[in-house]
């Protein structure tokens, strides 16, 4: 049986679907319930169910985007640092193997030959660089904390899209945003990501960090051609300038734009589609229906 | 009444000494009695007890030094961080004034002319300069959570020592340490930190960053004198050649040597006494009855 810690949030609950359409056995635990962040509740919980495997999808990002976390620091750096750093513990302590969700997002542009940052590459887009928003510091600050954690997947996804418009799918952003950024980066389309992951566990792949995200990358631009060619909407889409304009008028924290390669996990034989054709398919069955 | 978090610690235990000594009602909560770390616990407290003033020693500082919060990362990044974080919302929330325990180990040397450090100077020993051991990162971020904390006073201390022989008493590690590290630091003197800022909140200074320790730097080398003149040991000191030598050999974190500019209290007229002669007068009053 899986344990699911933060199952109800974008990421978990695209678990619970995947868990459920595969008839994978799980129990989702709501922090209402037991609050999991203490350590004591935590290491209860784990003796009483004795699950195989753990996928922790808690965390803070900020509400309606990452800025929020700027103003919210203690509790991005509890739920995004300590609580993994606590998970991490008490799996040791019970022989638990387990899954986190990590972020491309301590990573900003490309390697200076062009291409992807590899799970090798160190951060580059964290506090250590002094260039980074506190929820991409405290991301990173949690890859430095699990560095050393056994039986451990850190899991680095990307900027998430399907085809079922909810606020933090990245497609619906670009529909709703009044002006938009052009930048480069590299995506993880939501429910490819879940099916990977697990296919990481269910394969008994080694421990580590995998870069979950669909080869290649997309721009901006790239990606409102696709949205405005599917005909979804219809409407003109505005850019700033740069991202010296958006920064002065739209944001509050830097973000982070990164392009990631995903040839660690392709090598094991897990496959993610293009980045392009899955942002064309989930255009192609768009829905406004959760 | 005073509400002291942490009075168990080193510090927190001078405070306590003192309050009893001048007859000012306080009272120490313990984790053991009441989780305070948890927000709904201490907001109970706060609410059950109304105290006027709120001190927080707590924290997590490693046994038996700095290096192990290398191992106990968690651990450091929520006491140290986390918890002043949740204190400060809490304190906002019910409008109470209150002091933090933040540490100038958040600097490495001296400003380019020879002088210490002031309150605006930002930290050049944390995260964000990626030259820190954890313990400095954990408490120069407290410092970023805690910048626009309304009516809290960050009071930074450094090497605390006194004339009560300690495990954590600077003067007892050097007596008792194979080999030291000759380094230029400012020092403060426990009782008279505890003191100092006790008068920051009887005298109502304004809010803010106060460096609260003794005037003036020493080597070691020059407090290896001052042991050997006073007579309390007689032994031959051993020097590591330099710093290299220590990190290669004996420490897992970098150390922060530092000196501190406390011309601020001063100027509010709250007095230290000049650090050779603190030292001088620990010795000359040197106990092993705690």
């Amino acid at each position: 049986m899986i344990l699911l810690l933060g199952g109800t949030g974008y990421f978990g609950q695209a678990y619970q679907r995947f868990f459920r359409q595969h008839g994978i056995p799980f129990r989702c635990v709501s922090r209402r319930d037991v609050d999991y962040t203490q350590p004591t509740h935590l290491a209860r919980l784990l003796a009483e169910l004795r699950p195989d495997f753990l996928i922790n999808c808690a965390g803070y990002t900020g509400t309606p985007n990452v800025d929020a976390c700027e103003s919210h620091k203690t509790e991005c750096l509890f739920a995004n640092s300590v609580l993994p750093g606590r998970i991490a513990e008490l799996c040791a302590d019970a022989g638990l193997p387990w899954g986190h969700l990590s972020s491309g997002c301590i990573y900003t542009g490309c390697r200076p030959d062009g291409t992807g940052f590899t799970e090798d590459d160190p951060p580059n887009f964290d506090f250590r660089h002094n260039n980074c928003s506190f929820y991409s510091g405290c991301k990173a600050l949690a890859e430095e904390i699990l560095r050393d954690a056994p039986r451990c997947y850190l899991w680095r996804g990307r900027i998430p899209f399907n085809h079922i418009d909810h606020p933090r799918n990245y497609l619906t952003k670009l529909m709703r945003y009044d002006r938009l950024l052009d930048a480069r980066n590299s995506l993880s389309h939501l429910d490819e990501f879940v099916r990977a992951t697990w296919e990481c566990w269910e394969r008994r792949l080694p421990f580590g960090i995998y870069n979950v995200t669909n080869p290649g990358s997309v721009t901006t631009r790239e990606v409102v051609e696709m949205i405005l060619a599917s005909g979804v909407v219809r409407k003109t889409f505005h850019f700033f300038e740069n991202e010296a304009e958006f920064m002065r008028t739209a944001a509050r924290a830097p973000r982070s734009n990164c392009v990631l390669d995903s040839g660690k996990l392709l090598r094991a034989g897990i496959h993610l589609t293009e980045v392009h054709d899955a942002i064309r398919d989930a255009l192609a069955h768009w829905t406004t229906n959760r």
